[in-house]
């Protein structure tokens, strides 16, 4: 008897070369190696060509299975702050959050990581690309979970107006903590490193030339925040004479794999230039519409060849990380944008959300059911209203899905982390208490007077 | 003891004039009258002032209590077409939406119903405005899931390019079926009658005034769609000279109630007409963005005082009728394209989905939790990911709440329609199979060859 843990009779959205949905499929893997050992059409006992007898099959009728989903760009730690700063301007935000984030120690910042764990994992997010406070901690924490993770320790160089940085400083450290982080995890298949400064407004062309330098030396990727905003492309024109993309390049950014975040007012040359590099773009919609800071031109990314994930940014600005919003709302607001009900076609976001983002954030192995790739599953069930009735298993997954209500269970390397839509690898209970406490204490610590 | 039912210790959001969010609170009501008898903070036995003592209180610690939301426009009976027809330009998809419709017989129709009825109550959807092929049994399909609708039997007068009528005629014989439907459930509390003349590009300026006419007789309300695309107001400007709210409002039409859908492109002149009026404006931000049909000046409706409410459209253009995801929507696409955070506020769509829809949909005594109303009442669990932490209950319901996976228990009227997250007033996995059953049949005409 195998040892092949086989799921049978689900729709199978395959995202591989294809595009191929099965209507009635299989998906078989290995719990020993983690790898996907079969996906296509479902298999009779005759059909084990020369492996001996099939495993046991798990029935998945009435759901629909798809790769983990990617996340392209988060900030996991800050849970602590959703629903926090609502209904304001861009500055009165960032001053309100940063106020609330400054109080923030090493234990908080990692139940909010756990928290934010848990709340991707229920939701079929299974490997994502974070900038944060990254320290061994908290890595610790993403193994545990059983997710995969870049993780970009942030640099802030200075303060920016209404941004104060946590820690003014050249950056050295924060670069020097990444490198030590990268050596430690090199070769590993669920933490990889990346070098993490954080926008040309918070970082000086010195240390962005450090990290270039720095990334060219061991091969590691760049992840920063470029042109989100308007007024953000207008301060880089009046302090450097460039737009962000082309400083960044100046700088020496691009000579190196980097993932850019939002970049919602590229210009055509700009454009030209994340297409010809090893660059992607994390397109960030429910973020970047709920802070007003732009619509990102995915269309024209689509036609140069931007490679692009789909990320939801952190909870302060979102409020949750279900992927599945981001999915629906990035599809509408093109379309209702550009008034075209064409303009970007469902299967496009879908991309974004797995094989592409996987290749934005260098897990360029997930994002596809595939023999021989890493068995990172999600099953989704499409037994309720929404999927009723179901058609096309991808227009289901776009437009009527729920992440939060329809995951069921997910699995990462093989590893089975969401059952029943519980996750096995970290107490939630204990995570959202957690969580609440911290909240509790700097709620009541920033309403003290002042002494 | 009193017979009354409390509901105590959740967060409640009132919707009151005051829009007042008690963080620990009782809800309590007279299953017996269906109707509120009390909203505010807890109660000690010690408050019951003269009405001798409490009655038994349901914990609800952890929940976030809420009025029954209001969904201001819909076409219930589409949902066998959910995920039907995908990614295509407008008239592709009108032709391939109208080609399955006049497939469906009345039994398919009160099928689709009663699927969007669970749907919507599982969503925590109260009260509904609906314009499709109302009759009698659809009627009382809504009177046995416990629901509130304004039911508008649609009207079609004659072909649009590309959207061939279902029954062309000039339109008497349904609004005859109308006034009798009126006058059977005339002072009904459930049940409500409209004159649902589809649009100007539907309807002649006979029809239109022949509505006006019967609404002033009968004090009927109307539902149209008007200026839900730019071609719409181009061809209304070609045939008629004017712009479709002023041409409505030239034959009549907004000389009494009436409630229009979509008006994603009016001019001030309009937008003026439609606050002067009694008139209300179904703002449908999913499936005007989906459709790439335009995007409703939601900022000017509210300067200039229209009264909103915010509906789903069917599934067709959407694909699911939880009205937390067209809160949500509606609050980023207006702040994203007018790159303002702070252009709406939450609140301002949350009032549409509640008070302010109620009063669009003319039920204006639901919608608002406070002692004399009736009691429609959602309790959704906040003890999830999405609710960690919870610091204002309104920010949670707006930003991170999923009525998919959040929505708990439902009364209307008091009645426990929703109980776990279980419908208990349709059989929902009978009704499904109906729905999926219809979906195969269709398909299968469609795909055989034509005789």
């Amino acid at each position: 008897m195998s040892s092949e843990i086989r799921l049978t009779g689900g729709a199978i959205v395959m995202q591989d070369a294809a595009r191929r949905v099965i209507e009635r499929g299989e998906v078989a893997f290995d719990p020993a190696t983690g790898r996907i050992t079969y996906a296509g059409e479902v298999r009779g006992d005759g059909d084990a060509a020369g492996s001996g007898r099939l495993g046991a099959a798990t029935d998945v009728t009435g759901c629909v299975v798809m790769p983990g989903l990617v996340n392209a760009h988060t900030h996991s730690g800050m849970t602590p702050l959703r629903g926090y700063a609502e209904d304001m301007n861009l500055q009165d935000w960032l001053a309100k959050v940063r106020a609330f984030e400054v109080r923030l120690g090493a234990e908080d910042l990692r139940a909010g990581l756990e928290l934010a764990l848990i709340e991707m994992l229920k939701t079929g997010t299974t490997t994502f690309a974070d900038m944060f406070l990254w320290d061994r901690r908290m890595l610790e924490s993403v193994v545990t979970s059983g997710m995969r993770v870049l993780a970009a320790p942030a640099v802030f160089g200075y303060d920016a107006v209404g941004y104060p940085a946590a820690s003014p400083s050249d950056g050295r450290a924060v670069l020097d903590l990444t490198e030590r982080l990268a050596a430690e995890f090199a070769g590993d298949g669920q933490i990889r490193l990346a070098f993490g400064p954080h926008a040309p407004y918070t970082c000086t062309p010195e240390m962005l030339a450090d990290v270039a330098a720095r990334a060219g030396r061991l091969g590691l990727p760049i992840q920063i925040h470029l042109s989100e905003s308007a007024p953000e492309v207008d301060s880089c024109l009046r302090d450097y004479g460039r737009t962000p993309v082309a400083h960044a390049a100046a700088c020496g950014i691009f000579d190196h794999p980097v993932l850019v975040a939002h970049c919602t007012h590229p210009t055509d040359a700009e454009i030209e230039l994340l297409a010809g590099a090893d660059a992607a773009v994390a397109h960030n919609p429910v973020s970047n519409l709920k802070l007003g800071a732009g619509i990102a031109p995915v269309r024209r990314f689509l036609d140069a060849g931007v490679r692009l994930g789909l990320g939801t940014d952190s909870v302060a600005s979102n409020n949750n990380l279900d992927l599945f919003e981001e999915i629906k709302t990035g599809i509408l607001m093109q379309r209702g944008v550009h008034r075209s009900p064409d303009i970007v076609r469902s299967g496009d976001f879908l991309d974004m959300a797995t094989c592409g983002g996987a290749a934005a954030v260098r897990f360029p192995e997930v994002g596809v059911l595939e023999a021989g790739r890493p068995a990172d599953i999600v099953i989704l069930d499409a037994t309720g209203t929404r999927a009723t009735p179901l058609y096309d298993a991808a227009s289901y997954l776009a437009f009527a899905a729920s992440g939060s209500a329809d995951v069921r269970d997910v699995y990462v390397a093989g590893r089975h982390v969401v059952a029943g839509g519980r996750v096995t690898s970290l107490d939630e209970a204990a995570v959202r208490e957690r969580v609440a406490h911290t909240a509790a204490r700097v709620r009541r610590e920033l309403a003290a007077p002042a002494t």
